[in-house]
């Protein structure tokens, strides 16, 4: 089923006769297109509309009249809502859904007034849920961004020398991953050495590498505006044994935790198997956020792997794995892969090695 | 006068006792400083307090509390509203300003029913006003961001050579902002070669450099928090006769908006002297956007140098002047500078030149 015959679905489970997308991410997923600005309707019925303006005219026909877009240009003169009640008008559409948890207070305001009669009904967690289960196209999307992301990595691996400052890392990983064919860091990239690795979001700054620092890199690309996201946590030369042994615990905390990705089960399993083996190992009190969530045309999107989600797991959702430990002062250790549920064994996007390695001059 | 007592000072103008600031940029604004995610409240009385989690409570404590943030944490287990209410009337605050021109409708509905029995009072564009007219802090760092981003374009110029494609340019450019200190790209960078340069706000592609074609770059850097915005255009090899009238008619009609940008003149003026001029040279026609926008810690902030904008150009406003004109199949060109309203005359923060340039292996 394709993404107009999904959303028409959906609408004929409430009482609107239409769907108004007017959010950048609402518009990419409708429109399966990136880079484009303007408002979409989607009928009951199936009948897709897009409104733009004269920038955009020539990418939206290009790309979203074949997918059967009828694409319009707003006129100049004519306000924006004008244009929207004039379209939803002669669509005889009486109530339409719209992006209750995106458009503004003062967005709906204007809405309500400009729009009457026309009756504008909350979308809720419709779409949330719809786009939670990926289609195939959107998989491999993910998959491509994802191995950018890794080649990227390991052509770093070399310039991580003693000296190297996390800003300097984080730019030249930027720049692969951009060579790569990354439209964008799928967020700002987190690289930190040593004790900053403790900083679960810690921004990279001038901190220079050196002998028994962890390498902690968090970071993804983007592509068909589909985001990556994966963490590897190095040894620089000689580290701790209590590095190791808490890379150990971490690993084997993801480890456990993938085993419960099973659809059907609630989401909070898969955080609660994390927590145990951390606990069994003595590192559960350095776990200090949720296990992970999942990642689509947004970096975070329903649902999140965390206490108290009894959201069920289900075919076709990505889900990121990422226990880590936080030991401030000391250092920070995270491991994540993505994963897609299928069944009982769930499918590892992540093909970058994860055991324990050390790198630099010295050998571990 | 420091950003407390301004937005104390823009409460007392108001009803309210308080203002709630929960928008990452409200938020940057409000602490001047970057990387926080947490809600911040002033009272009209001038004190003010941040509410943050376990990952940013090392942050906060470092960057609010010398300026006087009252820092706390989140309780675990009580909800965001539970706290804020908690916060709210411990301070006798009965009714509060909020962002309604960000927070999403449903963000307010929660906040409506969890917060009662306080009013919540929409800010409207008070805290955008007050955000225009810059504070010198403020407008030195976008002028060390304007540097970053003119340091980079200069070194990537002996990089635009035939056969160099768009995406490998524009990620190299990304790069060496990254390596000057830019905390990010202040947008997606604009890089376009010939006839792609049409797009006023294309993408992008794997087009390769080729004799003939303009080179058009559009671009910034940022540094705490604040953005850059340059434009230039260059001409790689032999360009056409045509391609120079058209750079010397923008060129001129971008003089001819700067010398109207004085405080008190409605900020279209700007936009009707750079038409103005392009309509004597016989160009106008070909200039589809408005003439420019304010900046800061967004790219586009108010108010616009655009047709019917009455606003009054103010000391302090960042704007930017950026003619252009785009022949779809053929070339575009655009120059754009930032310049700060201060009397009669403006000062120009771009100091990269603009001269018409040929570059590679061919000269002017």
């Amino acid at each position: 089923m394709n993404r107009i015959a999904a959303l028409s679905q959906l609408i004929r489970d409430t009482e609107a006769d239409a769907l108004l997308l007017s959010s950048e991410i609402g518009v990419t997923y409708a429109t399966a297109s990136t880079a484009l600005e303007g408002k979409c309707m989607i009928t009951k019925e199936g009948a897709a509309y897009f409104i733009t303006d004269g920038r955009y005219i020539e990418r939206a026909q290009q790309f979203l009249t074949p997918q059967g877009f009828a694409v319009s240009v707003r006129q100049s003169g004519s306000s924006e809502s004008e244009s929207l009640l004039q379209l939803l008008q002669s669509q005889q559409i009486s109530a339409v859904l719209f992006e209750d948890h995106v458009i503004s207070l003062r967005q709906y305001e204007t809405w309500k007034q400009s729009l009457e009669p026309i009756r504008l009904l909350p979308l809720g967690n419709r779409l949330a849920q719809l786009r939670a289960c990926k289609a195939q196209e959107e998989i491999d999307a993910i998959l491509h961004a994802q191995r950018i992301a890794e080649h990227a990595l390991e052509a770093l691996l070399p310039s991580l020398q003693a000296g190297i400052t996390e800003r300097e890392a984080a730019a030249k990983l930027d720049y692969l991953m951009a060579l790569g064919g990354s439209e964008m860091p799928s967020f700002q990239t987190i690289l930190l050495f040593g004790a900053h690795a403790s900083m679960p979001h810690g921004v990279p700054e001038n901190h220079s590498l050196k002998d028994g620092d962890v390498i902690l890199v968090d970071f993804g690309a983007v592509y068909h505006g589909y985001h990556s996201d994966m963490t590897r946590t190095f040894a620089y030369g000689a580290v701790s044994d209590r590095i190791r042994s808490g890379y150990e615990a971490v690993l084997h905390a993801q480890e456990a935790a993938m085993e419960q990705a099973r659809a059907g089960l609630p989401c909070r399993i898969m955080h609660e198997a994390a927590v145990n083996a951390l606990k069994t190992a003595g590192w559960d009190t350095y776990f200090t956020h949720a296990l992970g969530h999942s990642v689509g045309l947004e970096i975070h999107e329903f649902p999140s792997a965390a206490p108290n989600v009894e959201h069920p797991l289900q075919n076709g959702m990505i889900m990121t794995v990422e226990p880590g430990i936080y030991l401030p002062g000391e250092f920070g250790i995270r491991i994540e892969d993505m994963i897609v549920i299928q069944g009982d064994t769930p499918r590892n996007l992540t093909a970058f090695p994860k055991q324990f390695r050390t790198i630099g001059n010295h050998n571990a």
